[in-house]
């Protein structure tokens, strides 16, 4: 008998139909003789509904008042969620963030989990009865309600797998686990049976948007199997965990890919010591997120640097920088917009020095040409034109076998 | 410099422009150089929707779950009128029941406030901010949600106005005072400058509906001053307090009515000792409400008693009459629906022994036919057919010449 974290999103609690087989699930768990401690997410729309009350009063909605009104669509669904197992003669019982102890800092809708109190959810579990936790949400020492910001819900039920040692945590959502790429583009996409959470957070971090980096990271720290799998559907899942067992042989584990990037390049910067510290601490002030840093320097005295930003950003980013022309010292800045992001992830490139030269050869071969590359121990990006990113995700899934690997399970 | 607790009931609070009309009026009272703290309730259809919302999963939703749905109502409105204070520059914080330190029972749906830790309020008033506290709930001492069942959001106001030992608390509802009589259905009603709280009390307990009878017997015990004024007209509403000064000269101060009565009448119980408790402990246990009880002995055997329900009760209360008619010992029940109650208040009658009489005087010259009486101190009731009730509390209104005091302010 072990202890089950599940986590539902507001797509699969949506409607009181979904509710309903929300319920089943968490039923199916228990009489697998588990322990289940369910976490959710506020019902489909609510929250965006949530947010166009406040709009209607005010532009800029105070984030402590903005927090203290999200959180209820999280509340609506523990609530209902426990009627609904009730119903079915299932014990269970609801707990806001924090009545579940969910200890968080102090910045309101971004807050971080600091702690967790888990006595009362303990204690519950003790009564046989399953435990609802409200996810996205916490407290401040002060009592003072937090939201967790993007990817909430999954940190919180991997923060509470952590606290109450649980032997797995199932991350339900709408697809059916983690993708070599992504089957709304690629056809012969295929869904893998494990991967490594280091890799995990590169696919995340590239746009694959099943999980949230936060969630994985923490799942990692604290050792916290994670599952991936569908709400709707009752096949196996993706798990993600240290060691990836089965598929060890694979050296590239999936492709990644985003479109709507600019690329921005600063040439002539007049100190190479310190320009690079101030330009991305001055974009950095302004809220703009900046994705690839290449430097060069170009000769002795000044150094051109190129970074890729969100096509929506590169408007706010010129105006940054031509502000502050004067304290960067640069010559002039130029920008190509309409760019896509094709990379490649795989634990297995750390021993593996050939991969990104095949993946230049690959994309070579399609006339693809590069405009940027950065790479990690676990990744290569590059930087292409966006009509060709389709084209260029084929050809690196085919060339590195991902479709033609078989599931095991 | 005072301090004033203000609040404002659903409808007041039932869209994005009322939520801003509401944040006017608690500026109009910050600007007259008092501390506000301002009660709401859910934004009007919100309840009903979350009701909804519940009975799609379960006929019998579990009440400690029903008070986790129900109390995000509150939530949201709390969070709202925040941030409309803040578009206006006034600086405002928001407090959940728990939040605002307020302590009830563990009983869920119907929980009583037992004690309220003030100091959060009082912190948050010393940095000179408006407190805005939700209506309706609190927390239990082992942190799980609780309502305070109906007119809730009254007696949480006039709770607070008594731990903060406020100046007085003012409800803001959708009519502008305390009537001398029902306005909508009696043209000559005048509003008063002001009533007792036990005249008050009679009042609501009648059916006069301005405000709930727990929030006034609270008021009474902690003698706070309560106002109910109009949340969108800013005419002057009623004071209710311990001595009415102004009109201390009227004998009756209003003419309250309710329809829907039946009267219920048991003939021939054999035991005058026992019979009435075992009655109404029998009929309590089976959640159906007794107005009037008029009792008298016929014989020296038998006793007949004779009381008042809801119409919409009559089926049950025959039911569980005969089921324990062994128990009970009686010969018949007969049962008279379609009836209405019409009943005058004023502490005035107390030392005027003739009220009464006066009262039975005016309806008989109106060819009235009184089926039951009830009085209190401050209090006579009639029971007489629904039809002729519009007709009596003319009669009335007019014989006791509530119509024709001027207004005093």
């Amino acid at each position: 008998m072990g202890l089950v974290v599940q986590k539902f999103g507001g797509t699969s609690v949506g409607s009181a139909e979904r509710i309903k087989n929300v319920a089943e699930r968490i039923i199916e768990e228990k009489q697998r003789g588990n322990d289940v401690v369910v976490v959710v997410s506020a019902m489909g729309k609510t929250t965006d509904d949530l947010v166009k009350l406040a709009d209607e009063l005010t532009e800029r909605p105070s984030k402590r008042e903005m927090d203290v009104l999200l959180s209820t669509g999280e509340q609506i669904t523990i609530s209902l969620l426990a009627m609904a197992l009730n119903a079915k003669e299932v014990d269970a019982v609801s707990f806001t963030g924090w009545q579940a102890g969910i200890q968080t800092e102090a910045v309101h809708g971004n807050a971080r989990i600091l702690n967790i109190e888990a006595e009362r959810i303990q204690a519950q579990l003790k009564l046989g009865k399953v435990v609802i936790v409200a996810g996205f949400q916490g407290a401040t020492e002060d009592g003072a309600i937090t939201t967790l910001g993007r990817g909430g819900s999954d940190t919180t039920a991997v923060a509470l797998a952590a606290a109450l040692k649980a032997d797995k945590c199932d991350i339900y959502t709408d697809v059916t686990g983690v993708f070599t790429t992504d089957p709304r583009y690629i056809k012969n996409a295929r869904k893998l049976f494990s991967v490594s959470y280091d890799e995990m957070l590169e696919l995340a971090n590239l746009g694959a948007g099943v999980l949230h980096p936060r969630a994985v990271e923490y799942a990692k720290n604290y050792q916290v199997p994670l599952v991936v799998r569908s709400s709707m559907e009752r096949e196996e899942g993706t798990i993600i965990e240290e060691e990836v067992s089965m598929e060890q042989n694979l050296v590239v584990r999936g492709v990644a890919f985003e479109d709507n990037i600019t690329s921005v390049t600063v040439f002539g910067l007049k100190d190479p010591l310190t320009s690079l510290a101030t330009i991305f601490t001055t974009l950095a002030a302004h809220h703009i997120n900046v994705d690839i840093i290449i430097q060069s320097l170009t000769d002795q005295k000044t150094m051109n640097v190129s970074f890729s930003i969100k096509d929506s950003d590169l408007e706010e980013t010129v105006k940054v920088l031509e502000e502050n022309k004067a304290a960067l010292s640069y010559e002039k800045v130029t920008s190509e917009q309409g760019l896509a992001k094709v990379s490649i992830v795989g634990s297995g490139m750390i021993s593996n020095p050939g991969v990104a030269a095949d993946m230049f050869k690959v994309l070579a071969s399609e006339d693809i040409v590069i405009k940027m590359v950065s790479t990690s121990e676990i990744k290569v990006s590059t930087v292409i034109v966006k009509e060709k990113m389709v084209q260029a995700v084929e050809a690196l899934h085919d060339a590195f076998e991902l479709s033609s690997v078989p599931v095991i399970a």
